[in-house]
């Protein structure tokens, strides 16, 4: 992946080094993988991976669990009004707002056990080493799970860190609706986790926001590392593209007389995919998918009269997002003229690239270097912490994956990487909380 | 249209004159368009079409119309056990077998208010025209409503006529399934239509099948006529066609490492398209539909990993029809091997190109005469007459419809071409009854 040109780094970074107190403290491998084992224990897990939306029983049920496991390690919970739970570790100076560390709990459809579900796992681990060792810390310190982070039945994703954010509001948050029509905010309180709290920085802030993922990607496994450092996130847009032709009879119409939606809509699915793979936006690391299409009216011999597709353009730089943008505007421009087909083209989500915070990457380097890690990663994917990012200081820690396989039930990252991962957090949290007692 | 090869007539056609006694009958037009009318009174037509799937709520009250309709006019009905309803009109000589005039009054989900549906109303129009003459007729005449012609609820088409003419078995016919899995059989029974009668020839004979049908298509628009005489029905085929590709990120799988079976089934929508718009078949006449597409996890963030689709192969000759499969086959394991996609490819319903009866098709063309119409076509619809073929003399009549357009809620006839297929009807219907009594 091409890079990110890196925000310049303060022009003296502080010591980071960790406290007496601190550097004795380890994760537990093996608790941490029971951990992510009994987080598991609600979804649909016949294929082999996880199937959880966001807001179905399934969700309730962990949801319920993730509340009473962080009760034990002394945590008091905040359910804001997106349904995002924050998991409350008091510190000795309650002034101040909590050093977050969040991702999520639900899955894709075909998704898999560590996608979202590690990082929150990952929290839980270092408030179980700082229950065991009774260590309380200056700030306090919140395990965060956010609401419908895959986006997968409610999108856009990160829609409620987003919201917390400021990125969008509550009411357009809550009204997002599902392929059947339900509502976010008719689900959320379907399940009992339509929260009280306002659900933005101000009315609920936090210090700052470390997040444990998957890289979903294949950098580590290939440099055969554990975990990686996340400098920034690259640039994410994605559209419904409507396409309205005309039904016909396929037996009767004349091929030369027809407005075909659904050959059309192939043949934006072909020119997309042409243009991330042959164009100058191929060596820069430009991505675009189709991978949602509806059709109807669905009768094998009606031509389709009305096609829906759900197109996802990112790439490194946003200027090369807005290049693929418009080279498929004007790709399927010239489809529709071709074969009478009238288009609809709306950029419902955009999530420009941006680089984490320097102090932040900072104590995820020193306390990956720990552990022989030195590799700085662009993420490909978007995260809750992108959201975070817009209000307060983030950074990411990214764990290995095999064969970079995520959103499919294969994804996999070894115990001893998830636990790599933890351990990551807990020496990058302690070195930030340090930072800030000083 | 190409032509299909016209099946060598019988040394020396008998002459079909009409009796005197028949000579002076004529349909009437305002009472046709009437009924017409009145048989769209069940069904959303709130895009102005009609919107009428098999055995649906809707369904069941325009079979009981058809019945009470009948009824009128001095017929009985016997319902077999795939819901074809025979109203059985007694002739002179009961011994013999009801000559047919049918067609259907199931419609396709965009479909329009004629397909079928003028069908089953000139066979109603001319009951009423022997009642008010007070007529019996040599041979019993029935007017037949044919279980879910269009196949849109129940894929293959003219399922139930396939089951009386012996193409299917009812076992098979009754378990075909909707996309919700409900099954015709257990649809059938829900709305009161499994009847007790053996859905066979064997069992429940006709003596010939007569067939007013909309054109589908613009041959006799252009050509400035009411009617046009069907000299048979072209090939057809149709596939369900399963890709297999691999589920991962939109965000994080490099282009270079997926298995997108959506990408992949766009590259086959088009390749078919190419197939008949662009090599030998296409001046033949040869035809290819991709309407229905599916796709799973339809998640916007996750490659597509399973895709099916509905493939449908029309031309004049059954060998253009292989032709194409063929040539589909081909680029499709091409498309398969160069994105690491598996393909299923099955060939579900195949309906070979046919010739209607010589004498039946005299008996059309001689009452045509006597609307100035000569005009002869293949069809490029399938339709319930290509079953009865299987068993029995068979015969068509087109009737124009504006601009070609059918399966679509714009579909028109004018109500003087409804009429005028009814007055065809009558004198084809009239002639063959004075052949048999001859
Ligand atoms: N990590 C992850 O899969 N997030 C969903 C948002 C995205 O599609 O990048
Ligand atoms: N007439 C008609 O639309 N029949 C359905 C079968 C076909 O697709 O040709």
């Amino acid at each position: 992946m091409a890079a990110l040109p890196i925000a310049p780094a303060p022009a003296a970074l502080p010591s980071l080094q960790l406290s007496a107190k601190y550097s004795a403290l380890h994760v537990d491998a093996a608790r941490t993988n029971a951990t992510l084992e009994a987080s598991c224990a609600w979804g649909n897990t016949s294929d082999g991976g996880m199937d959880r939306l966001t807001c179905n029983n399934d969700d309730k049920s962990v949801r319920d669990w993730f509340i009473a496991e962080t009760k034990k390690y002394g945590c008091h919970q905040r359910i804001d009004e997106m349904g995002n739970i924050f998991a409350i570790r008091p510190g000795q100076n309650n002034s101040l707002a909590p050093i977050g560390l969040g991702s999520h709990l639900d899955t894709q459809p075909t998704g898999g056990k560590y996608d979202g579900i590690l990082g929150v796992v990952c929290g839980i681990e270092v408030l179980q080493v700082l229950h065991a060792s009774n260590i309380t810390t200056y700030a306090p310190v919140a395990v965060v799970n956010w609401t419908n982070e895959e986006g997968a039945r409610f999108p856009p994703a990160m829609l409620c860190s987003g919201v917390w954010g400021g990125e969008f509001t509550v009411k357009y948050a809550q009204g997002r609706q599902d392929p059947e029509g339900h509502t976010l905010g008719g689900e959320l309180k379907r399940i009992g986790y339509l929260g009280p709290t306002p659900c933005s920085f101000d009315a609920n802030p936090l210090l700052a926001h470390f997040e444990v993922h998957i890289e979903q990607g294949p950098i580590l496994d290939v440099a055969e590392k554990p975990v990686g450092i996340v400098r920034g996130v690259q640039s994410i847009r994605w559209y419904n593209v409507g396409i309205q032709g005309r039904e016909a009879h396929t037996g009767t119409t004349p091929m030369d007389r027809r407005s075909d939606a659904l050959l059309g809509a192939a043949k934006m699915i072909v020119e997309t995919n042409r243009i991330v793979t042959e164009t100058d936006v191929a060596p820069r690391g430009g991505r675009a998918t189709i991978a949602v299409v509806n059709s109807s009216p669905q009768s094998i011999n009606t031509i389709a009269g009305k096609v829906s597709l759900g197109l996802d353009i990112r790439a490194p730089a946003d200027s090369d997002v807005e290049l693929i943008e418009r080279q498929c505007r004007e790709a399927f421009a010239v489809i529709c003229q071709q074969h009478g087909l009238e288009l609809t083209f709306d950029n419902f989500w955009a999530s420009p690239a941006l680089n984490f915070d320097p102090i932040m990457v900072s104590c995820v380097k020193q306390s990956a270097a720990e552990l022989g890690c030195d590799m700085e990663i662009v993420s490909g994917a978007g995260h809750d912490s992108v959201y975070t990012a817009r209000k307060v200081p983030t950074a990411m820690i990214f764990v290995r994956c095999r064969d970079g396989v995520s959103h499919h039930p294969a994804e996999y990252s070894r115990e001893e990487d998830c636990a790599a991962g933890a351990e990551a957090l807990l020496g990058a949290v302690l070195r930030y909380d340090d930072y800030i007692r000083r």
